[in-house]
């Protein structure tokens, strides 16, 4: 349903709205035939839901699409991701609190090493811890490129953000890096005439931070990657009518979410316990929350089986601090799947339950998981159909027609 | 998903896909409650694919729309079959060798037999068979139209094909079989003045062949039908990166391949264990390989309910000759159903099994037949989510976004 639709059905409501995202929640068997990491979970709270909820598998883009994690939680927050791109530099600023406004251009930096010739020797700078690589972005401030304003900003490790804001600067401007080694990095190039003045800047922005941290003994060299400007998108309180709060611990999570204009809750700590505090602290004050769990994707990414299904039992065992809070809708899902077994994203679909217990149809399932999903009362449907559902069992849509 | 959009995912792989169609596979029980044929057929190499793989089951082009032939399989190859059209006239003549390129007119031809006055009493002029009716198209071969070269071929007992070549030829011509007996030929009559030429030359075409078989004793007449060109499909190098080889025995599809770009294999006799056979003799040099098998959808326009499920068992007994390439992924579908109690072509949901050993998330299905597929893993699918979905899995897309 399109966003334009669903603004004309808002109803006024004091209901309140959970999405709990688990990161790259879906899995795989390591066997054929076997349990998923989220199957072999002992989840009671979550199984609970399920039985009096409704399940479902989400296809977060297409069949057979693996999702970045921008897309993928556009899609969740109801925006076509074929339609809407927010590129990867917005994300990486935005997420450490960097602001970039329309008309500004925003690129991901990484700190590289590069010997006397200026090639580079390794991509990441030795892995460069954050503490370090935090000392050499802060030399980079001085930098001064005329005409515009910049902002560096370090993000974790060998990863840099850098916004240039003023006239005339368009985002169409090529990777510098290279992607391998054994190569100097790339010039900064437009991909159109209109995008050669910020091209230009950006060049010039180089060769001052190149000159400056030169003589470091590990970052030594930089590349730019992910040109790109904020992408316009309606806020949740245009489009849905929500005061919507983001409960978030990692940088990109909350930059999507600020681009959709919702306040982002500062978190004392970074367990789902402490997320969940968070919420509590400020549960008066929206109608909209999404919390977003890490931990399932990245020990997905480290092939843990044993450790994704471990975390997700820890997410489990804190839902009562979540469920004593009285949500009439609370959807908990992931983005995209991360199996252990392949390591990556991937395209599989991603279990979806929503439980709204004055709302929600109950179906036969009663447990939490990529089988009970997959035969669930929703059937398979897209990621984008999570918002007008949420809205609809939080009582918040008028019906369309007469 | 979008053909672009999948092309700009693609990464290189040596993994290896089958994509095997039993042609009008889906069927009906011939009683309420009853079980389909692929339901009543012992299938236990099948069976244990779907206990290891995925299920679901695919809609066609729209859910009620009974597809033809050219339409299903276009689906299935990833072209949407609302967008692009192969005529019938085209399918028929590139089915039998013939090329039809851009700018060609392609047309079908069917023998009939008429009587003096030139009314048509037969519109399959008696069923001749094959060896006749070869002979009185090698008779038509000296048919030659000014300004144009025209290829004349037999396809099968009372079908030939006709392909006109030269400049300025548009196919919206209207068919000349009047589709009832009692009745004269029509005249070829263009839908628009662009094909007034064309429609102009094969009424020349028609009316010197119509002199040379006027004496023949069943085949004094005949008929044309489905005027088409080159539909200008890209091919599944330019769309999917993939080597594409065809295993077919019966020439529409066999056709609808090779306007795919796909390599047409040459089989050595008409059993699946023969297909089987030209596939690993050619497993080298391909990463896709569509395999046709025919006689499911002939045994359901015949009515055999117990043929079809008994020839679905033999395809069930030769997979161990396919499954010892080990494939990377293993598609086993329809390309609509085709149930032997309505001896047509049907619009209902088709099997769809995906096996990958590597990828493939099992969902609680055993067994290879409607009522699981229905509740397969994948839910219920376009067949053209078929192609991104092998593709994913034999890890050939990139994710989607950062």
């Amino acid at each position: 349903m399109s966003m334009e639709t669903i603004k004309h059905l808002l109803r006024p409501s004091e209901s309140k709205i959970v999405l709990m995202v688990m990161d790259g929640l879906g899995g795989l068997p390591l066997e054929p035939g076997g349990l998923t990491e989220l199957e072999t979970a002992n989840t009671p709270y979550m199984d609970h839901l399920a039985t009096e909820g409704t399940l479902g598998q989400t296809i977060p883009i297409r069949p057979g699409i693996t999702p970045g994690s921008g897309p993928a939680h556009l899609s969740l927050f109801g925006y076509d991701p074929l339609v809407y791109d927010i590129g990867r530099g917005t994300l990486e600023a935005v997420g450490v609190g960097v602001k970039v406004n329309k008309g500004d251009v925003a690129a991901r930096g990484n700190f590289c090493s590069v010997d006397e010739k200026g090639i580079i020797t390794d991509r990441r700078a030795g892995r460069i811890p954050s503490d370090e690589a935090e000392k050499v972005v802060d030399k980079l401030k001085v930098v001064k490129v005329p005409g515009v304003e910049t902002e560096v900003r370090h993000v974790k490790e060998y990863r840099f953000a850098v916004v240039m804001r003023g006239e005339g600067l368009e985002p169409e401007v090529e990777d510098t890096d290279p992607q391998i080694t054994g190569v100097a990095p790339l010039t900064a190039r437009a991909r159109n005439p209109k995008s050669e003045y910020a091209a230009g800047l950006f060049n010039q922005w180089i060769a001052q931070a190149q000159q400056i941290i030169k003589n470091e003994p590990k970052a030594n060299g930089l590349t730019l990657r992910g040109f790109a400007t904020h992408p316009g998108l309606a806020s949740f309180m245009d489009v849905y009518g929500l005061r919507a709060a983001c409960v978030a611990v990692y940088p990109m999570y909350r930059g999507v979410s600020e681009l959709v204009g919702m306040d982002i809750i500062s978190v004392q700590g970074e367990t789902t316990q402490d997320e969940f505090a968070a919420l509590a602290r400020v549960w008066k004050d929206y109608d909209f929350f999404f919390v977003h769990i890490k931990k399932t994707d990245s020990k997905g990414e480290d092939g843990d089986f044993a450790g994704k299904s471990a975390f997700i039992e820890t997410v489990d065992a804190a839902m009562p601090k979540l469920l004593e809070l009285n949500p009439d809708v609370l959807i908990i899902t992931g983005d995209h799947s991360t199996p252990a077994r392949l390591r990556v994203h991937s395209w599989h679909p991603v279990p979806f339950l929503l439980w709204a217990p004055a709302t929600a149809r109950p179906d036969d399932q009663t447990r939490f998981g990529e089988r009970d999903c997959a035969h669930g009362g929703f059937g398979t449907i897209s990621a984008m159909d999570a918002m007008p559902l949420a809205l609809a069992h939080a009582l918040r849509l008028n019906k369309y027609g007469a």
